[in-house]
């Protein structure tokens, strides 16, 4: 019997050197995956490293543009925090890693995927549900849910085992008492130390941003324009979105923003620790929000931020490809319609300050809220009216509390 | 026919001094209430005024320790944000200021009450309706929405002439070129030349707070105690709401934190913009989230942010007293049960930064979250079906989707 | 000065002949528009009493089509009901009343609008918020909100002294114990002896369908085809929206289908009691809600229905033209995607029994539900792992709770 | 080592004496145990089959009354509908027999648990998600998801085998082609010739109810007494929770009252095809939401109609016990404070019509809403403010979309 095709999320790493190791024992012809999400420097080494590990086939897919445009932006328009604080970064990378695994199956006419996600964490989830939304024909290999795998390669020690066992080389480097995942968006730290949450991340962690307190001095002012939602320029430039992310990261970074620590709820059932730095996105969202507030009826606001947990969740727990995300993002994309506008924003150690907003499509009305005169707009005697009627409830109520 | 008697809203401040007069001219016995939410420095002065400006009688309440535990707390608990930005800090202290009113009107007899809350804005709504749901019985005259009132004293200046005319002693300080309104909770700031929302706020204008830029540069670590969602000990001193809340303005005060400006929507129709300083809520806010994080079901986080929104509104649109408040205060309160344990934060130029967090009723499990091994609580061949089963919709949909 | 014109939407009846002749009487030019949304049997005599009561100019626009299609449709989509039970069928007719309304200014130059809604209901709010979105320009005149107005014509027996005494032909008949309003979707009675909730309606009240005990004994099929989620074949044979409703009126009516009597909580702040009759209606969305519990992934229906209460207010309010509403229907549209295919029901004396669905789309596997065996779509022991993850923070906070 | 004892959820039927017997064989010593949630008539034979099969123990608990009360008049309270429809009566009764089953576990110190409900349905996930929470230390064994159980026990003829081969008695009536469930709330019947979408059950299934067709042609009223939202009589007479339900049973079953044939989302990813009986629970649910109608303010209705489908999704999802569901119950409770009340309905071949309603907190004033006169409780020329406020954004919205 021929061997079977199997495409393997592959970065170079210890990990997934070794899935493609044992994959292949296993008797498949691995295909090895990249998708630059802006984490990859040079991807010579990457692709030398896998064909030499033993992959039949290596593709890398350069995926930069379409995920800040289309996953990043999406979320920065819905605003969307998980558990009020996390810009999802990984969680909106998964999806497109998945799409670009599909890709490259269909492209080879591999039935098999496979990752190096483990068992314990969302990654699995997202991969394996973005895979089964986009094609339920294909198969997901999850070594590290595989006993035989997962009983051999217990920790770090017995993976390097396996690697110079096999001839795989690997990097001399220390490895980190964490581990990390980085893309345009954000760079993710959790396991190892950070498991004792009362226990505060090292300084020497963080690589996206300097701490607050190695911050310059000086504040720094940008100017940022959006168009339906999108931001289009910094500062009067225009940028791609992907080379948006990439300065905004910078200028953010420099000023030491978008650190988040926190514990979270994972969909698997567990609580787990995590620690984000996402300097650029939170200066979008800062931005955007502002100027939501500016361009956006109240009621729409209100109907947003009702559904941004859910819109979050959805993303966390690796729904990016469902039908109830369809729904969200085709209201999301309605209400962006007047989100046009420019919004300035200092920036000083840490803190993301809106210092000025203007919109041609501004709901705000300066003759219609100044407090000093009445210039017709507004009649102020209409609010004995408006009060009354709302009253009538809460005056019915009273009288029966009575009783 | 006997006079009247009207309970009126007083601050001492020009405003409220010529609406005394002029209701004693249209024929009321005013009294004059002051609600003590912490912006009283002094009373003698205050109630010397309003007895000079013709009040027959004089009411101060010290409402600082229900302010703070009844209202502010219970928001802090909701993690409760207007429009993902605004604390609420007036908005909840309009409907304790009713409460008082009313107190005060059944113990004068008054059949009446006053305030000197504009006909634009929210705050005539929000001690409306919370008097409406109080006691339905009595009436509220409102001068600002009546055109003999508002078409005589059309601005400062004419508010000044009418104070001059009737004897009523008026400070000679300079106008500022906004308005602003404090309790224990915040300091706001609005109209003058903070209408224009494209217009940095003056540095000079903030009180509650110095400029992160100003602050030290030294962090400054604080450790907050929870019992149930409420705050009970500072740096492990147990301390009463109000003395809670003073000491931590003063701490976040002086590390810049706490600053927000943003444009709103008011309840009334009209955008606004809004400039707050709200230090010690902003922190203990942070704190709060961080511990939920930790102890509570991510099922509980989401239902509490899905109506974190309708909560706001139900405050910032003057709804304390009514039945679906009641309904979302015993959701929330069964919610807070275990929110108990201690967060370390670090404060630093208008940065709040978690940097530890325990609780005995913490649902992170160290054992569970390990990535390194398995200790036999969760096993991760589990998550396969778990994937599985949730991926059988979006296979099913797949498949129908390519017909 | 020459006389401004005013657009009337007028019925024909007795009250809106008494506003146009005020309306004249008071200065304007008043040109009589009667939205068909057929209720309209013949317009003609409603032509000339309108002309001969002295209307300027008469415009009857025909807006069947476009009402069922666009307004009624998208309702049903929604499986919208207000508070549980109304299916809106007033609700839905404002706006588009409003909007010809409108159309019918822009056409004649009018410059005021005016309509015959009393001043504590909903209509007036309806078709005001609906000409404030549409052009803000125009100015609404609401007669039974202006004293002069309301205080000349108190009751009926005014209005008929008014009309005689200004030539205004007023029919014989003998008013009726309540008011109705009717159009294609549905008939509503309210007021007079519906007053009292603890009262019966009159069984000789109804108009659109019989009494469940006088319906045939024998029950009806019918077999309702869909396309994405808007009915396209009644028994097999296609039908314009118009008439796909009048069909299926007169097919319920017969049989006793779509009566409600229930109290409702009005915009206006009052509880009011209305009884409605929506035969066809009621049929349509008990066979689109079946449609689409074989078509919608079970995450989109609780999307959908957590939305419907949001979404019927808002039409129930008035805001049938606003951002928000914008928003839901873009959410609604593509939600309906898949909705298509065919429902079979049973009608007997009021029921609406489903007796069969069937789609190409189903998302229903009778392979993977089969209890009797396992044919492998479905592999049972995944449901371990399901419940497992599932059970993680239940069994966590059951520890604790033993603390 | 000696025997672990096991407490088996026992019907008496086919399927849980076989795994009764397997248990034992596997080497546990079974404790059947029996929940009388109203569907035992005799519960003597039960006990005999039991021990005859091979139990060590037997307990019956007779939970009628606690179901009734805790579980069947909270969900009525909701007014819950599973997708619009399901009254839930089997997700109800889950949780309850499944505390029933701990508590026999910690009497009778057994550590493990069975039932048999299968691997592909909701009920393993109510059973087991319902353990979990009550006591994790227990572990459940569920023999339909164990390969070498069910690759032996494929179908009803290796059971029968299986049980002839144990000398376990078998009843020699027909099977029937369906399954089903009953308790005092409801039958469910499922699977079999059910399993077709298309096809309409058979007439002769129906066990709780009579077609609508053989109901009786006279209508017969009922009168039924709420207090703070639970029934309390029928017809003047004060009833227990259990004999309230089967009263009511008894007089809607005759009138065909409360059959839904419906497809549905189960949790375990797929759709089914589920019919039920619930008449009681029909007639309890349209006089409960009637009397809400009159009692509830229009925001907390809209409060309680927004949150429903997450109450229903969680009963039906298994988590009746979980802190979510704890804090909507508080919501719930609260919000019922003034359902107090009389609804009197009318009951004719399968239509519940409500013909009256009355409480002594009724929120409807016929005062206020009398539209011929105005006795002063409202001005109508209030409404006036009132839409000029709300239609402000509108009018914004308006001026910017012709930019």
């Amino acid at each position: 019997m021929s061997r079977e095709k199997i495409v393997l999320a592959y970065s170079g790493g210890l990990d997934t050197s070794v899935i493609l190791k044992w994959l292949q024992l296993k008797g498949y012809d691995v295909v090895a995956y990249v998708a630059d999400l802006g984490q990859i420097s040079d991807v010579a080494p990457i692709k030398e490293k896998a064909l030499s590990s033993g992959a039949v086939d290596f593709h890398c897919l350069d995926l930069k543009e379409e995920f800040v445009k289309d996953y990043v932006f999406t979320s920065i328009k819905f605003n969307a925090l998980y558990e009020g604080r996390y810009l999802l970064g990984t969680s909106l990378a998964r999806p497109i890693i998945a799409k670009g695994m599909v890709d490259v199956a269909h492209k080879t006419g591999a039935k098999f995927l496979s990752h190096g996600a483990t068992g314990k964490g969302n990654d699995q989830v997202r991969f394996e549900l973005s895979a089964a939304a986009l094609d339920p024909s294909l198969t997901t290999i999850t070594p590290w849910r595989i006993p035989e795998f997962f009983n051999k390669i217990k920790g770090r020690q017995e993976a390097m085992d396996f690697a110079q066992e096999h001839g795989i080389p690997v990097k001399a480097t220390k490895s980190q008492p964490w581990s990390s995942d980085d893309n345009l968006m954000h760079i993710s730290f959790e396991a190892g130390i950070l498991e004792d949450p009362a226990a505060r991340p090292p300084k020497e962690m963080f690589e996206y941003s300097v701490d607050p307190k190695d911050a310059p001095d000086k504040a720094e002012a940008v100017e940022i324009e959006f168009e339906k939602g999108t931001v289009v320029k910094l500062n009067g430039k225009s940028l791609s979105p992907a080379n948006m992310l990439v300065e905004l990261n910078k200028i953010g970074g420099r000023h030491g923003i978008g650190r988040v620590d926190m514990v979270e709820s994972r969909y698997v059932g567990m609580k787990s620790r995590g620690v984000y730095e996402t300097p650029g996105g939170t200066i979008l969202m800062a931005a955007h929000r502002d100027l939501e507030a500016l361009t956006l009826d109240g009621a729409v606001i209100n109907l947003k931020e009702t559904l941004m947990p859910r819109f979050a969740s959805l993303v966390y727990n690796g729904y990016w490809f469902s039908s109830e995300m369809d729904c969200l993002k085709a209201l999301l994309e309605k209400s962006q319609e007047y989100v046009t506008g420019t919004v300035r924003l200092e920036l000083y150690k840490g803190n993301v300050i809106c210092i000025g907003r203007e919109s041609k499509y501004s709901m705000y009305n300066m003759m219609v809220v100044s407090m000093d005169d009445d210039k017709g707009a507004y009649d102020q005697t209409d609010a004995a009216g408006f009060i009354k009627l709302h009253s009538l409830p809460l005056r019915a109520h009273a009288a029966r509390a009575k009783k």
